[in-house]
């Protein structure tokens, strides 16, 4: 191992302290905030300040122990559960379509729920399961690089599309994981950056955090991407995912099923990294999968300024579908999965436990 | 014909005067400027204020005319001559890479070296020229339109990239004049304009022109090309070209090149419509189109506020080569084009004389 990378610490609990970096003033600024209570984590979460499923669900897991921290030790331990779940619904309110946001909290609850003894007990629990939360999702992305490393044989110069990196979650990332963990083992790995429009999240945060990293990153717009294919520029596709369907259909940022179109044209194998949570068994085929359609002045506006006319209609899906027929292989904290998807993923799932990391 | 369009005035000569609109302020401002003096046309070219080759070239052949419109009739005709080469040269300076610039600024001076009489007569033959060429470039967007518009029967939905438009003419532009024709017949046409990063001219200027003429009109980024093809937003794809070889390879604006690609993914018709001047036959294929590297700050600024690292590596070609394999037809003044095109082009040069616009 050559060098180990240090991911970019979104959230961190340290000496007592939750400490989260503020994404919205990516790049420009790299602001840290000391988060003291449940209603600064809401507003952290609902600002975007925090990213990310696996991020967001850690800051959810902290702030439930915000919330109560301060509580005295002499509550009952009914008053005590019924403060917490008071703050539960309050930090669930925040995003409400985040799954890990109300993943991370119901278990927080459940945790309390089980502990014994009083309001000190609990308190020690609760925090116990948010650094439980931070250790597993810090645990799956380091399976995700490992896993999906030997994929990149051979390969230096590798494409992704909007920020599935060390930003969006605690350790490595999903998309960018294998690339870290290849990097660390001293392969040359020059990453392309799709810019990501319209919130720019490749130029603000992917092409930001690889720079932290000390990773070679190029920052391009998404309509670069063709020729930087076709120039041999880039070796292999790397994205992540929002949502899997049973059979392989994925959902990603807006772009993604472009970029696959345009990795199938010129040859180029084009993987999905996430964790395997994010695989939905309940949702049989993309079809399913709905698009959420954004702000207009996400498009025609920029740092407030009209870039656009006045009026002009907009079409701002946030997210697209991209069938399964384009994607190469998904890499998991589990495994790596090739077609026929519908029945790798599911042989994944049925393994109750995820397998160990490869040792390497 | 249900509306005649009234195309964006560019350039416009009305009551002895040059008007101008300032591209650089659009769409935010509509400002039209009178050009007084050929320093000022100068400036107009080389600050972007009028953009396009075809309108350059109508610019630079009024720039000639203000440059010596005000000199003394009592002149002789070799220092107006002198005076005229001066002027050439000085308007010739602005962009030295545009075509249509030095083609304009030269047929303007030979028309004067080959009239007869004095100053005055020499003034009066410049500014016919230059209402020659205005009316050439008007007509040779019309007769772009009227081939285009069949290939377009039963279509409603059309994707373009950049602006090939009214607005980098004069007249009806070249990728959308066949809409405006088709709009002008009654047919419902509705344009899907990629806003074209880095520079947005899609956003900025398509955008703008198609709402100015009352066309329906939506914009959506570059990354959202593949998801309107897919979800049949549009029937097929008219796009301009900076330059075509002789064997039907393109130069256009970035992006271009994807977009073709995603039209063949969908089974979409992808068109290339320009004056035929554009067609360099002493180019054989794409590979020997030479692409321009820009200003890494286009990429990592918008709206001049950074929104990317500091420092980080860019990779910005300002165009990119569509092989003739993805095209379907090339619109010219002259006619349809398609494969093969090399012979099908060089049929249409052969053909001297460019053919009348179908009488319709």
């Amino acid at each position: 191992m050559n060098k180990a990378i240090q991911p970019v610490e979104t959230i961190v609990f340290r000496e007592g302290r939750v400490l989260m970096l503020d994404q919205t003033l990516l790049p420009l600024e790299q602001v840290v905030l000391d988060i003291e209570s449940a209603e600064q984590m809401w507003q952290g979460i609902r600002e975007l300040k925090v990213r990310g499923a696996p991020a967001i669900g850690v800051a959810a897991a902290y702030g439930l122990w915000l919330g109560v921290k301060d509580v005295p030790d002499s509550l009952t331990r009914a008053e005590m559960l019924e403060k917490l779940e008071r703050v539960h619904d309050y930090l669930n309110s925040a995003r409400p379509t985040a799954v890990n946001l109300s993943w991370a909290l119901k278990r927080g609850l459940e945790v309390a729920r089980q502990a014994a003894g009083g309001a000190a007990e609990l308190k020690a629990a609760i925090l116990e399961t948010a650094h439980q939360i931070y250790r597993t999702e810090e645990e799956t992305t380091r399976a995700i690089g490992e896993h999906g490393v030997a994929l990149l044989k051979g390969i230096e110069g590798v494409l992704t599309h909007c920020n599935a990196g060390s930003a969006a979650t605690v350790g490595l990332g999903t998309a960018l994981a294998p690339l870290y963990v290849a990097f660390e083992r001293g392969q040359r790995i020059h990453v392309y950056a799709d810019e990501t429009r319209p919130l720019l999240q490749g130029a603000r945060i992917t092409a930001w955090e690889l720079m932290q990293a000390g990773m070679p990153v190029t920052l391009i717009t998404d309509s670069m991407a063709a020729v930087v294919m076709r120039e041999g520029r880039v070796g292999a596709v790397i994205v992540g995912a929002d949502r899997v369907a049973a059979n392989g259909d994925f959902a990603n940022k807006i772009g993604t099923y472009g970029v696959a179109l345009l990795a199938r044209a010129h040859g180029l194998p084009f993987y999905v990294a996430a964790p395997f949570s994010t695989v939905d068994f309940a949702t049989p085929d993309g079809s399913r999968i709905e698009i959420e359609q954004r702000d207009p002045l996400e498009v025609t506006h920029f740092g407030g300024r009209a870039t656009a006319p006045l009026g002009v209609q907009v079409y701002n899906p946030a997210f697209d579908m991209t069938p399964a027929a384009l994607v190469t292989a998904f890499i998991t904290e589990r495994g790596v999965v090739k077609a026929p998807f519908l029945e790798g993923l599911a042989d994944l799932k049925s393994s109750s436990e995820p397998s160990a990391a490869p040792v390497t």
